[in-house]
């Protein structure tokens, strides 16, 4: 026994996605009904549609940034009930026994933590994610949302809320410190408003000024841009904790020379290329790369608190479902201020 | 006024190093003289003579791990006395008035610290090391050596030791922690020692086994071989920190898979070629590749003292200043247990 519902579905790299019907498995005791609200659209949907990374199983059912409210639980689901506002993020399943799962590290699960799409579950169930009308997920993977937080901008903090956030708290992000964010996108967005509410001074490194104004009012104290050789002279051993969300090759050597003593440049996207640099950048100053993805339950459900506490949502475009294709064009041509977020009530016949 | 001392030079990159005099400096009132009992041999010091990194100028007499007693002190001088047996690393001056010099971290000078040999003082003074009878030295880059350590066995410490033991305290080696210590060189053999005294869980990887015995002896808890495969699958996720005391391009992305979450990759050595790394590595594991370079001269007391206390020298091998060319050479070709000491009494006429 299974439910359907609405979804779209990608079948091939090059084909659009397509509305469908998918089954969603019965409740199982700890499991949770989610009738789901909105999905954002986050740039890994798009280089798994189109199998950019390798590894996508076809037909899947992309969308790891889901809010919504809980329809139904299972028999011993104590953590949520009807009605609650919730959401999901990028991960539905992980051992809970292995060292980074016990010390709330489950995207780094041993075992393996299983994606909210194109993965498999340990009981071997193929994961469909969130552009549909519902969802099922077990109650230890499924999010409170403050009341504080409106669905809809709450919904791209699910995945890109927690990808700055986990690091900004990792390196010490705070009152002191000194943050640049490359990339003024649907991560660098969210990481600009989080950073500064952290109480960091926080520092924009764009290609261009075109969106100095909206930096500014997010929360950035400083904002330059990238294609002028004298920013890396300006800013040269100046920041503690640089976070990359740009996916691209960049000069690591030049960014690298930005960082203060004991500075870490993190990168939180998969550039196409093996990164490259020389060794004495990082021997000065005690410098480290390093990577970060997303972050572990509680931490999300931390952020999820942080974010109603100082009023931080995503920057929003709220689309239909039937616009998915065109949104993911604009997505890769960087149009987008700054998140798509699909209306999940437009899945409807 | 100056004073004449012998010394070994190095004229071109391609010649041995020969017998000569040089000047030292006249002391000025917070200097001190100090009469030279030992000099190490560091792989940097081969790398300079050969002009190996560029910017070597000729002539220049290497040698940054000294050891010697004061045998005379400028008039403001109240660190050091006549008679004290003392020490010199890496670098003879800083500015003093940087954020990194502020902080004990002088080898990250913002004006840039200057080297004991090839640099050029901020008076102008173009600087030659250990390989000589005397040297003169600002008291604040002289160090003390405690009572209870040997001058010849505390030399090698002066660079090895303190590029080892910066890194294992600031990335936090001790009970509880798993250290991996890439090379049984120079620098890796005391860094077994350093590591095992913190209290940290100790692994050798070494090209062979060749020096098992050795490295247990010295501290390590355990022993595997680079050379097999299955090093890498059975040592998976295992570590906390690696140091890598070989100057050569690994396969990052082999050796990144041996840390566990939140580990760090520290490189200490210059590889020829840039690094290049896969970001999904660093990704996964919340994982660093850093880099340090020597330490600050209060660490380096810190060391010295450390070292004392616990008993730890460097192994040496003791030569005359007429074998420093073939010494070079048995470096160059592994071939030292585990570094040599040029005896400076044998520099006299």
């Amino acid at each position: 026994m299974t439910t359907t519902v609405n979804a779209y579905i990608a079948t091939a790299p090059d084909q659009p996605l397509s509305k469908t019907t998918i089954e969603r498995r019965d409740l199982a005791p700890r499991d949770v009904l989610i009738d789901i609200a909105y999905a954002g659209i986050c740039h890994s949907d798009i280089h798994t549609a189109r199998n950019e990374w390798g590894g996508t199983t076809y037909p899947v059912v992309p969308g790891h940034e889901i809010t919504g409210t809980v329809s139904a639980v299972g028999a011993e689901v104590t953590r949520h009930k009807v009605g609650d506002r919730v959401g999901v993020g990028c991960f539905v399943q992980s051992c809970g026994e292995c060292g980074p799962c016990k010390d709330g590290d489950e995207q780094y699960c041993v075992k393996g933590a299983v994606g909210t799409y194109n993965s498999t579950t340990y009981e071997g169930e193929f994961t469909h994610g969130g552009y549909s009308q519902q969802v099922v997920v077990t109650e230890d993977f499924v999010l409170r949302i403050p009341d504080g937080l409106k669905l809809d901008v709450a919904t791209p903090l699910l995945c890109a809320g927690i990808t700055l956030y986990s690091p900004l708290k990792h390196w010490g992000a705070g009152p002191g410190k000194k943050v640049a964010i490359i990339g003024m996108g649907g991560l660098g967005h969210v990481g600009v408003k989080i950073a500064h509410a952290l109480g960091a001074e926080v520092t924009v490194l764009s290609q261009s000024m075109r969106k100095e104004e909206d930096g500014k009012r997010f929360g950035a104290d400083h904002y330059y841009t990238t294609s002028d050789e004298s920013t890396f002279r300006t800013l040269r051993n100046e920041f503690d904790l640089i976070l990359n969300t740009v996916s691209v090759n960049l000069d690591l050597n030049q960014y690298l020379s930005l960082l203060a003593v004991n500075g870490t440049f993190v990168e939180l996207g998969l550039p196409e290329h093996p990164l490259q640099l020389k060794a004495f950048p990082l021997l000065n100053n005690r410098r480290s790369l390093a990577g970060s993805m997303v972050g572990g339950i509680a931490p999300t459900q931390e952020m999820l608190d942080f974010c109603a506490e100082h009023g931080i949502g995503a920057e929003i475009e709220t689309i239909s479902a039937d616009g998915i294709n065109e949104a993911y064009d604009r997505v890769v041509d960087s149009d987008v201020r700054y998140r798509f977020v699909i209306d999940a009530a437009t899945l409807a016949d």
